[in-house]
């Protein structure tokens, strides 16, 4: 599959999921190693210090590591687990999150992530992620991209 | 403080998180030990394949963790991590979370969250989790309930 | 099967796994849903502190998870992956990890665990897992029980 | 400190640990960002399909991410929590973990450890952990380094 074909596949699967949607997603990269899942941050999905929720991040983590599993695994696949690390408050324009396959069998994947905010042209790093995706059919999980 | 005191500053601190208002979460009870955190299912939380999407059960567990968390640490708190494996595709009318304290230290604290779907009045396990809460003073995390 | 031979068989597999004789892990208990995994504290365990060292912990974490996944999956299991956090420092005469069953798919089932120091007859928290154990046929993992 | 002096503090905490001693981890490499913590593979580190025990991948994850965080927060930590995942059965002569920081805050770090097994010549990834180490005064924990 062309690059270019592979990220026109990603953005209609996340354009079918209502929550991404909501949230308003943007698959920016997708390659046989590498996700980039971005997120402008608006004034609904902020916590009460002002800061980016988050669920938001872990919204964007579960996301990216499913798309980074997905380029080993197919398009059949869920986040079986994660989990995420929260390292500072995020804030600014966006939220970049940066997947990458860590090592793929034949029926999970394991994935990382990092996710950054962009704020005033600085990145910084947020939070950071580890998690295994699951081909469906091997039968669990409740998320997919 | 009384458990009805609790329970209204809590949903007063969900009222202030603009993300917690656009999900629809709300407080169903919230003492010592326990947190219960509801969200009506809708169609806008969904993924493609008509599940809830993962990334609203992240954020279920993430700020019932935090309220279990808060019971015991008081309210200048954010997660500082968690992981959660995701067990069935939830579906029906209302996600149901309910978090508890494992251990409370000094500056930080240890919870577990399982979510349940309500489905034509069934519970549904979807999803269990395990995270620490940490103090604000102590430096770190971006969330907060 | 019975229970007997449950334990039996299980007290079996730990005697093939030379690691497990190393560390001097007993099993005392293990049904359907709970195992009980102990260990004698001693001083080849230690940390330099004076207490037992976190990977004392976490093995006796992964095979109580293990088990507790085997009594729903079979024998011919790995853990795919867990987490653990500690909780206190652990020191007395011996460990004791009670691991149950969260959840069992067809090829899945995840865990929970949690770690207690017997120490002049207190039983007192130190550490709480929660991981997933995976069938050997869908194919990762290093570990087993 | 010079990378000499850190090196030969960081191989005398070890030589404290009478676990880490018990299963033979040397020390490699200790600078300001990076940790490699080996391990020669023998008999009595094995479970009871030849492959090393997930117990001492989980060990070896431990302390070189103790190590890692403890290269910006000093030698007064813990490890707090961490979470791993078994990618591949691990065999051969050497058992090879390199740890890096993510992000370090005040009071805590979170750092990554990928764990190889080296195998006539040739290094297989085997695990991947992500984790948080703290400050001892920030009082929770029960492992060190």
């Amino acid at each position: 599959m062309s690059a270019t074909t592979r990220l026109e596949m990603g953005r209609a699967v996340l354009a079918m999921q209502p929550f991404s949607a909501l949230l308003g997603a943007e698959l920016a990269l997708w390659d046989d190693q590498h996700v980039q899942l971005e997120l402008p941050i608006r004034a609904e999905l902020l916590q009460q210090f002002g800061f980016v929720h988050g669920g938001v991040l872990s919204y964007l983590a579960d996301n990216a590591l499913t798309f980074a599993g997905g380029g080993a695994l197919g398009p059949e696949i869920v986040t079986a687990e994660y989990k995420i690390n929260y390292l500072r408050p995020a804030q600014g324009e966006r939220l970049i999150a940066r997947a990458a396959l860590v090592h793929a069998g034949k029926n999970q994947a394991v994935c990382r992530c990092e996710i950054y905010a962009l704020n005033a042209g600085q990145e910084t790093l947020c939070a950071a992620a580890q998690g295994t995706i699951a081909r469906l059919s091997s039968g669990k999980g409740s998320n997919g991209a």
